[in-house]
C-alpha cells in the first residue's frame, strides 16, 4: 500500500511553534486546549493576526520543530511493510525546505529522499492512503483520505480520523 | 492538458555550470559539443569523476543557471493554455532548494508556487504529459513522455524528442 504522510501538524507540531512565537512576541503562552476548533490567528487580537499568519513565512519557523508523539516509532514500523512517502505542501513557504528536509534527516532517517515530496498542490500525487490535517488536501485526494486530528480539525466530519500515531499502527497493522 | 515540465537541462542549463565549475578547478573550459551522448562525468580524467560529480551537492551549484534558450517565452505561452507544473527531483540535492525556487520566482514569476513540485522520485506525480531528460523520470511516466534534448540523451530512441523550446512551442500548438 502506498501511504501519503503530510509533516506540518502530522509529524511536526507546528502548532507549538505558533505558541512558542506568539509567547516571544506578546508574553501569553497559548496551549492547544485554548484553541478547539480553530486555527491558532483566529483566536488572537485582530492586530496580531496578521503578524501570526506571516510566522511560517518567516526563517526558522520549522526549524526543530518537536516530534508528534509516537509519530517516528510507528512511521518507522510503517515503511518496513508499505510504500511510504512524505508529502509536505512546502512551497507556500519559500524558507520552510532546508529546515524541513533537515528535519527529515534527524529524525526520520529511514526516510530516503526519494520518499520525499514538496509540493505546492497535492492532487497530482498518486496514493492509497493520505494522513493529513487539512481539509483543502483530504478533500482533492483520489484515494482513501485520513484525517489526523489537530485543534483546527476536530469538527471534521467527512473523513476517517487518526488521533493518534498508535491509532495509526493499529490501524494499519494487518494490512496489505 | 496536464504538462509536467523538469528543470535542470529542460529549463535550467546546469550542464553550463558544470563547465563553469570545471574550469574554475582545473582551467579547461569544456563546451556541450564535447560530451555528446554523455555526462560531463563521464569524459573527466577518473581522479576527477568524484569531485565532478559532487558538484550538484556543493551549495551554490543551482543559484543563477542560465535558462534554456525561448524556455522562458514558450512555457509562458503553454500556462496560459494549459495545467502546467514544474516538477523538479530537487530532493537528492539538499542544497537546491531555495536556489531553485528562486530561480523560478526570477525568470518563471508566472509559475505559482502551486504549480512547483520538488520531489525525489517523479512516478508519483500525474500528468499528461512530461517533459524530461532523463530516462529514468521518462520511463516510469504513466502518461506521454516526451525528451528534451540534452548531450547525455542524444542517443534515446524510445520517446518523442524536443530538440529546442521553439519546437515545443509548435508541438503543443492547437493541442486541446
Amino acid at each position: 500500500m502506498r501511504i501519503l504522510i503530510d509533516m506540518d501538524d502530522v509529524l511536526a507540531d507546528a502548532v507549538e511553534r505558533f505558541f512558542e512565537w506568539y509567547e516571544r512576541d506578546f508574553g501569553i503562552r497559548y496551549t492547544k486546549a485554548d484553541i478547539p476548533g480553530k486555527h491558532f490567528y483566529q483566536i488572537v487580537p485582530d492586530e496580531h493576526k496578521q503578524l501570526v499568519r506571516s510566522y511560517p513565512h518567516q526563517k526558522g519557523f520549522f526549524k526543530d520543530l518537536p516530534v508528534i508523539q509516537d509519530a517516528k516509532e510507528t512511521v518507522e514500523v510503517l515503511s518496513r511493510m508499505h510504500e511510504l512517502y512524505i508529502v509536505s505542501a512546502a512551497m507556500e513557504f519559500k524558507y520552510s525546505f532546508t529546515d524541513k528536509y533537515e528535519w527529515l534527516d534527524e529524525h526520520f532517517p529511514f526516510i530516503h529522499w526519494k520518499q520525499r515530496i514538496f509540493c505546492g498542490n497535492k492532487h497530482l500525487v498518486k496514493g492509497d492512503v493520505l494522513i493529513d490535517d487539512h481539509d483543502f488536501n483530504l478533500s482533492v485526494f483520489p484515494g482513501r483520505p485520513i484525517v489526523f486530528t489537530a485543534p483546527h480539525n476536530i469538527h471534521y466530519k467527512e473523513y476517517e480520523r487518526m488521533n493518534t500515531w498508535l491509532e495509526a499502527k493499529n490501524f494499519f497493522e494487518g494490512m496489505p
